[in-house]
Order: structure tokens, then sequence, then C-alpha cells
């Protein structure tokens, strides 16, 4: 009765493959769903899967690859990347491991490798000062707060890539689920800063996907 | 006691200049800051400027151009464009003018010719289908909705360049103020659409100017 | 201290009798109320029941039904129905199957026999335009969507028939938890578009009987 | 540059055709659309058109109609309406006229008489009792309500038909601006309540039209 | 260093002794404190105490009584009441047992006796209706609400005594947490209800021991 | 098509007439409603009334009284009242005048006089220890407060009487519109304060009258 | 009936005497407390004065000085300060006027001459930079900021002084109002920032002083 | 990939160390930020420590200290203090005991000793009274509560001391994780609180070690 019929001609029509949501999928949906890919010839991306289900596939597929702080699933080996770094993903610490890293391996399943900038956070704006060259050469920032959320506003301040700003579920009391970084990033008085929702990483990727591919035309 | 110090570096440090919102400031501060902007020989572009307040400037600086809706105000006028469309403003109707102009001054200031494109809205698809190959040709899409905000979604999910969505506060019931539409953007299923704050109109310019810079580098 | 006394009227009154929302009712509490549907010759709907209430009872009752991911617990089996069909229940994917379940499962408890098209989100509107002819054969269209919502409106402006939209807590983020689905489909520029509450497959499946049986009379 | 170009095909896609939000947009532009309209031999429903906006059209054309509460502006004079009642309006009193007032012309523009039935606030029940059989004739009820919502869920308990709950701005302190009746209705305890947008009265009518349409093929 | 001083000369002052809030305690503070009660020849009202925590302390004091639904804890027997009945607790059904055994626990603990009125729920009134009589022989109506929380309102149209509203956490989508029936009740059209905070059965009790300790003075 | 058909048993039914909220109704439906209860022989109390509509009633009817800062407006004189203070309207200053006064107009329209005790707010507590033997003669105390609201909170820990706590829209920041006062005072942890909406003298006034009616019973 | 009884004790008990919230006090009354403060020798300060209510007592009291953009009143001359500075008001621009005016004359009032640092905003922090040295010569930083609220956090990093942050209302979209910029610097990752209300320059400045008198004593 | 870089000079800039926020690290990324402060000769503080990874540290490091309510976790034993109590720490109850102890052990690793002054909420204010000289003696007063929070409101009009309000997240209802404690505070018509965090002890701690730092330069 509830056949997933997969979108396979949207890498046809809009460059990227459909993707699939884990989170709110039962083990035997994604069952159906990774046998429809695999059926198809395809790899697949599962973003945001827990780890008791991770867990289950694992055992099945002895290729696929699982990280657990960001619940990123891909079913098959990733060719070795051969293009330069052009993405750089910036944190402020640890904490946000769970974001960073779907940036990341969603990063790595699109082809592109990018660098991780960590312990650059606000509250210690030096240390963000000594890194100002080194993320000057990326095309592409990627700027990931929890908290206050300010990171982007100051990076916005200094530097003139394309930014594109996450907020994380990182914080407690009126920061908890990260209204408040989401919030910051949207009214940030620094120019020209896009946003994605809370903890999407995935969503930032893609949008960098989206301006390299113009570039790389 | 309150200089205005403009950040006449920027322009320097990070290829675009400080720029003035006008909706806070009295006519007594703006006076200032326009006055020292003109003593540096820049041009100068303040934002969501109300009409009262506009007929002062336009009174004293006869060059200077202002556009009511979105309340753009800019000093002097700007050179002819010579550049080639790069960027579509999209939007569902007459309704979102207020922001689609802020778009299409800001760009025209930062020397970028873009193309409105209108009465594309999801209540009647047909229209934004016969428009598709159209905006293949533009490099960026400035995708603009209130109301339930779908219209970033469904382009999305049918063209691959960079999205810059921008809710708008058009609606009312739950949908006054804009927030449904911002949020709606923020949790699209489309993928890679980044989002900038509700009304603003210049962040979104603003954002594809970053990536317009890096491409035509 | 606690009897429970039954509606048993108001199948008389307005044509459908007394459903039990089971989510927070004690084991206890809920055996009394079967037992008095029971002793009263009656078939009755728990709607939201939990795994581990659902497995007292089907121990107990062994011809009662219970369906996981909706929650739906059905006492009597349902007679074969011969009724045509005469409403989809229309969603983008298998994440919201805790709620197109729930619409199935009541309209079936009510004698009324539906269609599930699943796999027509709105980031991938090709799949949608394919089935407008299907979908145009039934009386009336329950549309289910989580995220930003978007799936009632862009039908909203394809197809005539009643559109019931049931929005999902299905997202994460500023999406968690189905308030924007909800104010999106509320304020959605498609016309004519009723809304039920998040999750909320029992009240769209009556208030989709509501309507038949105003056809049927 | 702002050219409106209307949907006049939806008529045949759907049923019925554009209208017009009246409320976000300038005379200017409304004149535009308005001429687009009349030269395409078309009647006009605007909506939500605040008195000042109404003044000036109602000069130029003097058939058009205004009726202030509810901002309902249509161009030309309606036909003699031959159908029989077939929804009631429902409400509380007079307070709630400018959405009673939007779904009477608006079904009466989509050639429906409704009727409307006041003074029915669930603080005095009584006089909704002594209506129940008046109520029962009608093949469609919306019910109006602002403050705490609570007629839709009453009605809902008493009467079969399909309820189309329409909540209202009206109210003060938690009640102001509509949000506490409408997420009443959405959370009734009542079957099959279905709810659209506050001040909605315009979809509530459109949402009748389509049952309308439905039993009347 | 976290000596508890219970406030001993409460009742003195205003009629009423400390009562204990037993949710956010440990059990070693809340053994500490049950014995300072105990030294000072006292009874003891905890509340909201969660099960776990109340076995430790059943265990201990073999007299006490624990309610689970409600949570309440009384540490010695109470005394047989002569009282008449002078307070109604009406509710619509089991699902809000956790708030009516509150209330009629806090009630007994006060020396007061209280009838639970179930099943008056407003989806079908007319059940309400065959209850008025004897509704009407209380002195104090305590009305109990989740999802809409109408209940309050229609009562308050029909019955002139002292109405007390407990708004309830039952109820999913928008009414989950009780923020919609709090609502609705403080909106209420009907004259002279107040209300309590969601799930405070224990105020509710106690306002209503300040009104009969005025009436029996 | 309006007609407003008064609930004129309601005072039969439940002891108190239905009252008039003024603040959202045009001044032609207000003048029908007037006359009605006029051409019944009533007085009646209208609530919330503007100035600019107040002005026309009382050029209308000229023993008419109109209280500006709460908007009262009552049709007839009132009989000289010979019951003995029975209430104490207890705020903190003038700037929550709107709503001490609208309490103080409805119980004298009920023929209740009430005294109003000024200046005790919490910022100066020295001030309320003064005033507590005066405040213990009074059977009932209607606290109002904006900003924390926190007086009724200091209150219900020094006095046994029922306590009816109006939170008012005075403050500004997280204090617009009155929600702070409105939780806090529902969040009190004294015993036993009950609440009605913000700004609602009117519906304490009532709430005091239920109490009143029984003890004089 | 309305007497107005000033807390003229106050001073004596803690430091620092009643000041008068003007915003939402009539011209008549605050007459009434202008004059019991002069009959008692004292001077004044009232906050949150309007334009046109501030006109009245400006002829009245021909020494008194009203500043515009913050609404503050004082009815008396200020004697001369011969202290020197101690407090810094560190803004962005001149947007947040009339919250750092309002913290510079409550400092005047209370005998404590305040610096002006302007221009110091996180999207130009070479700026912010170039100032250090003068900013650590101050013993207590008040830091106002709207939009993101990010220059507390920014400040707190880099120095070691007391911070009392105040969020502003200026902002647009999800910053209206301000509740962004006062949930970030809630949220700051910054050590030791504390916090007050939106707009409140004068809790602020309170703030400062008792630190101050704690230091000076 | 992901080294954590500490901030070892911020010690030197600002006067106080980098502390590890410890809810949303792992277990294996805390133990390379440990080892990296030990390896670099210094204590640490984590907050917000869960007991299940405290538990695996404190296997590890044998003199770390782990307080269980607050989640406080220091790595090396801390050095007599010899300073004078300077600071109270004051609550209403056991119920805030998380917060309490985070700001008493945050304090007592930056080397100052602090009282806790329980019990002395404001449901009984003449516990509060009795303590006032008491609490005269200290220098800054830290005050907590949860619920309607109207502690620091009451003490600040009774002293004159620094008072920093920390918001606890205790409560139910509308009172649920500390909104309105923390709302209340920001809104008190008491002079010159400021405000931190829900639950942010180690903030208000902070906030006191720069206000003492100045003090005993």
């Amino acid at each position: 009765m509830d056949n997933h019929h997969i979108d396979h001609d949207r890498e046809d029509r809009i460059g990227f493959q459909e993707v699939v949501y884990g989170e709110s999928k039962s083990v035997e949906d994604l069952s159906h769903i990774l046998e429809d890919f695999i059926s198809n010839g395809k790899n697949v991306l599962v973003t945001k899967l827990q780890k008791n289900k991770a867990t289950v596939f694992l055992k099945k597929y002895e290729n696929a690859m699982y990280d657990e702080p960001s619940g990123i699933f891909i079913l098959k080996p990733l060719k070795e990347l051969i293009k330069k770094d052009e993405v750089a993903i910036i944190s402020a610490g640890t904490s946000d491991i769970h974001v960073s890293n779907e940036v990341f391996y969603t990063l790595k399943y699109m082809g592109v490798n990018a660098t991780k900038v960590n312990d650059v956070g606000v509250a210690g704006i030096h240390r963000l000062m000594d890194k100002l060259e080194i993320l000057r050469s990326f095309k592409i920032l990627i700027v990931i707060a929890g908290f206050e959320g300010a990171l982007p506003t100051v990076i916005g301040g200094l530097l003139s890539q394309p930014i594109i700003a996450v907020p994380t579920d990182i914080g407690y009391g009126v920061a908890r689920g990260g209204h408040v970084a989401l919030n910051a990033m949207l009214s940030s008085c620094a120019n020209g800063i896009s946003v994605v929702n809370i903890n999407n990483g995935y969503g930032a990727a893609m949008s960098a996907i989206r301006i390299l591919n113009l570039i790389n035309k």
C-alpha cells in the first residue's frame, strides 16, 4: 500500500539526486527505499538517522558508512576526491560537531572536499583574527554556531565570500532548541549572510553545491 | 556627543561599503551621516527610509532618487550599467513590491542589473512552468513570497541555481508579519535554499553580490 | 468514583458515535470504557493508543486490530466495504504514515474505502503533475504534509474538489512539532482549503465523512 | 516593469477565477489589475480593501459595490440569485460582522445565497438550542467566533453537516489577534470540524463552494 | 548547608499551612522536609510527586497515602469528614483524572468533601443539560478541561455560582501542553470565570477554600 | 440583516444580565443594541468603549456616564448604594487606572461599592505592610498589576481572603501587552490565587459578584 | 479617589528615591505626582514620557529638561558634576540613541558622568579594536545593541569589567521589538554579562549605580 | 580532524580562563579537552555535565569533584579560601538547588566563598524580613527563583547592593522551562536588577566576579 517511488530523474533535472530523511522513517520503510536505490544502481545519502536504526543497516550493507554525531549514513563507498578545498566549515568547537559533520559528509558525498576550522568562537576573537588569512583562501564559508549565534556576524564584517550561516540547537534556557541563534543570524547587521534551518547542515552543504556548480560550470 | 564615524575602510576590507539603515534614525542624525559620506566623496544607499524623512532629503539633494514602496534612497545618480542580467527577482505579484524593489535598487546600486519575474505564484503553477526556460538563463534566483511562502520550495525542485529566499510581511491572521513565510522557507523540503530575514531585500541582494563577486573574480 | 458514561445517543443525534482518545487514558480507565461499549453491543474506535497499552487489549480481545504507526485500535472486525473509492489520501512519503494511516483506518471504520497516493511532494512537482488525472477522479482530497506544508497549496491551485489539509509533526528546527506546516496551510494563497489540527488524521477523516454524508443523502 | 499577468485560465482549470487581495496593493497597482479584468470582460472580487482605496474605485466604477466592515469590493453588479439557501453563516453577534460579511459577499459573488444566523453565542446556549431545527435545514454551516472560539465545538456536537470554522481577531488580552479562537477550533473535541485562517471569511466561502460544486455536479 | 526552614506560622497567618511541591525535589531533600513536619507534629501535603519517589516514602511511612494519577502524597490519615458537599469537580472524562484527583485530595486534606461530575463534555451538551439541577446544588464549581477548554464557558452561561476553571495539558498538536485550554478559559465570553495555571488542581482547590472560609466564617 | 437579539432572560437564568463589549462594534450597531435595551426598560453596561464612539452616545443619552480611562459606559444613573464596602481594589499606582476603574464601575453597576487601595507596589513593600489591617477588613481582594505582576503573590502570602488577580498591559519590552504579568500570576507560589484575562477588570468584578452572591444568599 | 502616595522614604532605605514611569500615566495624574514631589522639596526623574505630555510640563516648569529621543524628563536643574567618568555607554550608532540617552541622563540625575562610545558595531570589528584601550579605562561598561545583539558578547571576550547589556527594539522582521537582541545577550557565550529588559536604559543605569555605590562606599 | 585549541591566553586578557560547557560534548571530546588543560598545568571547570559522563571522569581523575544537582565538575582540588564572605546566594528553597550549587561552586573555583540563604520565598515574606540585616552584610546578592520569579523584585525594593537575578526552570504549566521567571525579573519594577539566562548560575557567579575584581583591585 505504501510503495515509495523515488524521484530518480531529479539528478537530470536539477543536478543532484533525491536524499532520504531518516529521522522519522521506520526500519521497514527505509529498507524498501534503500533497496529501490540499489536496484537502480545508485548510491544514497540518509540524513539524521538514529544509531539504533543505522546499526541494522550497517550489518546488512558492509560497505556503508555511518557518522554517529550527525546521523549521516552513506550506502556505498565514495570515490577519492581530487578537487581542491573550496569550502571552509567554521565553528566554535566540538559542541556543534553534529552539524559540522553533516555539512562535511554531505559535501563529500557530493564530491567536494571541505576543511573544518574550529575554536574560533566570538568570546575569544583574537583566535579568529589569527585565522583570517587562511579563511580568505576558501571560496565559500559555512559558519556554524549555537547559543547567541554571533559568529557569522563577526565573520561577515571581515570577509567577502558567500557566507552560509547554520544555527545549531546547542544552548540552554532561552537558547534551547537553537531559535536564538537562528534569529540572531537572520537579524545580522553584517551584509549578505544567508541562513538555513536549525541543525540543517545538509541544506547548507547543498546551498554551497548550488554556488560551486555555478562557478565550475 | 553623538558623532557618527563611518566605516570608510569597509570597501577595501570586504569589497562593499557601509550602508545606512534609515528606519530608526532621525532626520538630524541622517543629515550628519549623509554629509559625512558627501565630504568623503562617496555615494550612499539608505534603506527603509520613511516617506516623510525622504522628502526632506529629496529637496536638499536634487540628484537623489527615492523609491517609495521599498523606502530605498540613493544620494547620487548611478552610472549606466553595462553588465548583462545575472539575477532574476521572482515574486507572485505586486503585493511584494516593497521587497522586490529593495532587491532591485540595491543590486543596481552595486552595479548589477536584475530582471523582475512576477505573477508566478504557486496557486497557478502552470504560469511558473511556462517561464522555466527563461528562469534557467539567470545565474542567481532571488525568490520573494509572503503568506505561506511556498514559491522557493517549488522553484527549488525545478531549478539548480543558487536560490536566495526572501519572506515578506504580506499576509493576515497567522501569516501577519511574515513569520509563516520565513519558517516555511527555512523548513523547505527542497535542497539548498538559503534564507534572509523578513523583508530583507537588501540582504538578499548583498548575498547575491557575494556570489557574483566570486564568479566574476 | 470515576464512572464513564458513554454518549450512546450521539449516533442518533449527529450520525456518528463517540470515539475514544487513547493517548492520555490509563489501561484501567480504557478497560472500563471498552467494556461499556461491548455491553452496549457496539464497536469502538480508539485513537492515538500507545503500543504498550494496545498490547494489553490485543491479548484480551482477539478480534481487535491495531495499527502501530498511527495508534488506531478497533475492537471488532469491520464489515467488507462495497462502496467505491471516494477519498484520496495524498502525502509526500512514508514519513507521514502515522497520520495517513489514522485517516485511512478512521474512514474504514466509518465504512469508507480510501486510496493512498504517496510520493507526490512539492520538491519533485512533475510526479504530482503525472497523477493529476487520477486525483481528479476522487470526490474529496485529504492532503497530508509536514516540514513547510506546501503540498495542499500546490494541489489547491490545480484541482477543484474539497481539500482537507492535515499538517504533521514531521520536521526539525523551526518545523519541529508541525506548527510551520499548520500555519502555512492556514495561510495558503490557494482558494478554499480547510485545515485540521497537527496530526489530526481522525478529524480530517470525520470532516470528509460529514461531506460524504451530505452527498450521499 | 511590474505588469500583472492575471491567471485568466484558472476558471477553466479549477472552476473559479482569480481573486484580488486588496490590503497590500497600492491604488496604482490595483488600477492596472482592475483594467486588465475589465479588458478581458470579467467581473472581479477584491478582498480586504481599505476604505480610502475603495473610495477611489467607487468614484471611477459607478456600478461597483463596497462593503465597509469586510472590505469586499465587487466591480460589476451580480445577477439575481435563484438558488435556494444552502449555507448558514453563524456567529455570536455584530462584533464579527467584518468576517460574516466577507463570507456572505464572497458566496454571493460565486452565485450562492446564504443566511446569517446571529446571536447564538455559547454564553447563552438556550438561544442556540432554539435554532437547532432551522440550522438543520442548511447543507453547510460556516461558524464564526472570536474570543475563546467555542461556538463551532458546541455546534459540532449537535449537528451533522460539514462545519467550516472561522476564527476572528475580536478579543483582547490573550485573545487579541484571534490566535486563541483559531487554536481552540483546531483543538475542538467535536468531530470533523475544519478550520481556515483568522478572519478568512473568503476562504471559508470558497471551501463551501468546493463542497457545493461536488453536490450540485 | 541547605536546611529547609518550614513556614510553620503560615497557618496562623493566613489560615492554611505550607505545602510541599514534590516534582523538583530530590528524595534526600524531601526526607529532611517530611521529618521537619513530623517533628513539629504536623501533617503535610506533597503535590506532583513522581511514583518512584513516592514509593520510597510509602515504605517509610506506613500510614501515608499516595494517588498515582495526580501525584498527591499525604503523610498522615485524614479525619472523617462530616461537612456536606459544597464543591463540584466537573470534567469531561477520565483523561483529566490527574487534575481532578489533585483537586479532590487537596480539598479532602483541607477538610472539604467534594463530588466529581464527569462526562459532561461540550461535544455532547445534552448530557450537561441533564445535570444542571444537580450542579445548581453546589456552592462552588471547579471546571476542568483540556483540548479547546470550552466547558467553563458553557457552564458559565448556565449557572451563577463561583466558577474556577482549570486547564489541563491533555491534547495534541496546538493543544499540547494545555496553553490553548488556558487561553480559551481566560478569553471566555461567559461572565466572571476565574482561572488557575495549567494542571494546577491544587491552586483551584485552595481558591475554593478561600471562598468557603469566607462563607463559613 | 443583522438584528441583535439580546439575551434578556440571562438575568433570570444566572442572576446577571447581558453586557455589551463596545470595542469592536460600530456606532450603528451599538445604537441598535442600546435602543433594544431601552425598549425593554433596562439599563446597560458597555465595556471598553472608545472615546470617539462614547461621545456620540453621551450627546444622545444625557443621563449616561462614561469613564474615559476604562471606557466604561452606563446608560442610566445608578441607584444610591447602601451596601457596605466588601471589595478592595488594590493596585500599585495610577498606571493601572484603566483597569481599576473598570472593576470599580462594573461593581457599582452591579450594586456593590468598592474601595481603591493604591500605591502598594512590591518595590516598596513597607507601604503594603502598613495597610495589612485595612486590607484584612474586606471580604474580597481584587489585585491589579502590570510589569512583573508580583503584587498578588505577595498579598497571597499575607492575607486569607479570596484573591482575584488582574494582569494589565502596562509595561514595555518583554512586559508589553501584559503577558508577563498574566503568566507570573498564574505561576504564583502563593496559594489559591485565581486569575482573569489581561485588562479584564470587568471579569474580575463579575467573579467577585459570583462570590458575593454566594455569601449574601 | 486616586491619591498618589509617593515612597519618600525609599532613598533612606535603599539609597535612591522613587522614579516615575511616564508612558502610561495621564497628564492629570502626572501633575498630581510632580506637585507631590515639589511639595516635598525633591527633584524627580520621569522616564519614557511622550513628547505631547512633556510639552505641557515644560511650559509649567521652566527649569525642567526633556530629552526627546529617550523621553527623559527631569524637574529641576542638576548640580555640576565633579566625579570623573566611571561609566562607558557603548553602542553601534545613532539608531539606539533613545536608549543610550536614557542611560546617560539617568546616570547624570544620579550624579554620575558617563561617556558615550559610538560606532563600534560588530560588523566592523576593527573600529572596536581601536578603542579597546579607551574602554579599559572605565569601571563599568553599559553595552547597547539592537538587531542581532552581538556587541556585548564580543566586548565580553575582550574586557574584564562589569558589563551590563541593554537590548533595544531596533530591527525589523524577526528582530522587531528587540527580543532577538535580548535573547542573544542572555545566551552569550562570553562570561558574566548581565542583562536588563529591552530599552531599559534606566535599569542599566541603576544597576551601574548599585555597583558604583559599592565601590565608592 | 577536530582538535580543540583552548584559549589559554584568556586569563591574561580578561582575568579568567576558559570554562568548558559539558552538556553537549561527548566523553571522547571532553577527554581530549581535559588532557589539554592538564598538559598546560591548569585546573578546569566543566558546567552542566551529566552524571553518566561525570562518572567516567571521576574514575579517571581521583582528585576531581562532581556536584550532581548542578552538574559542576572540577578537575583539581581547590585551595583553601581565606577571603571573607562577600556574596549571598538567595533562594526560596531546595527546588532551585541545581542553580544555587552552580553559583556556589563556580564562585569557589574562582576563589570566592559564598553563603546560601534559603527559605526566603515571597509567599512567606516575614521570613525574608527577618533576614534583612544578615543580607545587608553582603556585597553582592545573587537571587534565584523559579515559578513567578518575584523574589528579586521584593529584595530589590529593600536592599541597595548589586543584585544579579537568576531565573530557574522550576515550575509547571506556563512556568515550565523558566521563561515566566526570566521575563518577570526583566520586567521588575524594582530598580537596577540585572538578569542572566535561565539556570545560568555560572553566568551569575562570573558577573559577581567582574564586580568583585573591580572592588578588590
